[in-house]
């Protein structure tokens, strides 16, 4: 992946998606991971720092390098932590392939939204398991856009995250990489490896996921790529602009919306 | 629903697919079914007994009916349930729109895989909330089969479930209410409905849950739909086979699986 390339582009309202989503989904998908105190942990794109508020606090006393090949991302990243009040992560411009670290110089490497977009995520995980220590731990996790389904759903709704999924392997990534987990943690050589998918499910009854999740997450994520796909001629703008609006009728009473994210983690043999 | 319109139909294949799927999933789905000593719970669709087994051993002094509209199934289910050894079960042949109990007559319903099989699920939900004392609950389980998905995914795998969706929709059902069930239980008048997603999620890790569920469960439930499918014209043969290969090639080594299950629980007020 270069950086023109990221599906969801860098503006500032992708920005704020992933704030939300993080916030939203941050007990769900991070409550199991804290690093040891003094320990070496990377986080391998950290993008605009989003889930690296999270990791710098559940883990406090852990010393975290997050890195990230965009600059400008990193800057809101290293403002966002700092604005946040931890001082426990250091920032450093830097590309999974070509890391500028000694082998076996981290504790634990965390990943969290990278493998998706990447065209060789198994030549990712093996260069990461390079620069953990014997006895290290990975933890990796990807969403999975074809887990996603909601009630009432239609044809065009189902089309709009299809061209999603589209746009995204167009650039070299895979936005069904989450279920995959398991497979390409195995194959690039760990051990003890084991996935545990973190499903999110809304309906009336969670007022706070619908806004966070389903609205400012998924639905603002699928209407990020409508000029690719209607440029791409994916779907035409009619169709595009039904399933949008299915998609938030989904959002609304009575409806149900249900996605799942995936956690893998693995031990460097 | 009647009896010829039951999509799974009847054969011994069903009974042994049925019970192969509460054994492996029974933690998963029932763990949190426990019905107080001397109370009253009305099973409503027992079928062979396949899910009356766990619920009369996990509540092993409520008074349980199960009943179903199929005499046959209702014969196996007494035999299973007697043959495990349990005694706090009756057995009743009834139907869901004719119940032959009086008002306020349980203080707990029980329903497992019923719902989907029938063309009014919000009438068979008023008409069960009517024989439920004020203060009781009701506990309804459901699959969702647009919930499923595989490593490595096709196409043609894909379309041998949609073919199931399809023909259990010809049938009257809906292969799809598990996502409904909190609006349903909401609109037939429950209180404090709460619907939590029991995910089933299988790779390497799990070798009983690849055959006790991606095989011989959910595989072996889209197979039983083959001459329907074919018949029907939904998909040449050709197709068909790959799929069925495709999604058998998921249950192997590297492969994953995924499916959701709903569980509802409501308060009649």
């Amino acid at each position: 992946m270069n950086q023109t390339s990221y599906v969801h582009g860098y503006s500032v309202r992708e920005a704020v998606r992933l704030s939300d989503q993080a916030s939203t989904l941050s007990e769900l998908l991070h409550y199991d991971t804290c690093y040891p105190d003094g320990s070496r942990v990377l986080e391998c794109g950290c993008g605009t720092g989003a889930q690296t508020v999270h990791l710098a606090a559940d883990s406090p006393r852990a010393r975290i390098v997050s890195m990230d090949l965009s600059s400008d991302s990193l800057a809101q990243a290293q403002a966002k932590v700092h604005g946040a009040g931890h001082r426990n992560v250091t920032f450093q411009l830097a590309d999974v392939f070509h890391l500028p670290f000694a082998e076996r110089s981290f504790d634990h490497v965390f990943v969290c939204f990278l493998l998706e977009h990447l065209a060789e995520p198994l030549r990712a995980l093996r260069a990461l398991k390079s620069v953990l220590r014997p006895g290290g731990s990975i933890t990796v996790i990807e969403g999975d856009h074809g887990s996603w389904y909601c009630h009432p759903q239609t044809a065009e709704a189902a089309r709009t995250v299809q061209c999603l999924i589209a746009i995204q392997a167009r650039l070299g990534g895979n936005a069904l990489i989450g279920r995959q987990l398991f497979p390409l943690l195995a194959e690039a050589g760990f051990d003890g490896v084991r996935v545990s998918p973190r499903m999110v499910y809304v309906d009336d009854s969670k007022p706070e996921l619908v806004e966070g999740f389903s609205k400012n997450t998924f639905i603002a994520m699928v209407q990020g790529v409508r000029v690719q796909a209607l440029t791409l001629g994916l779907m035409d703008a009619a169709s595009w602009d039904k399933g949008i609006a299915d998609m938030l009728r989904a959002a609304e009473q009575g409806g149900t919306f249900c996605y799942t994210f995936f956690k893998g983690a693995g031990v460097r043999p």
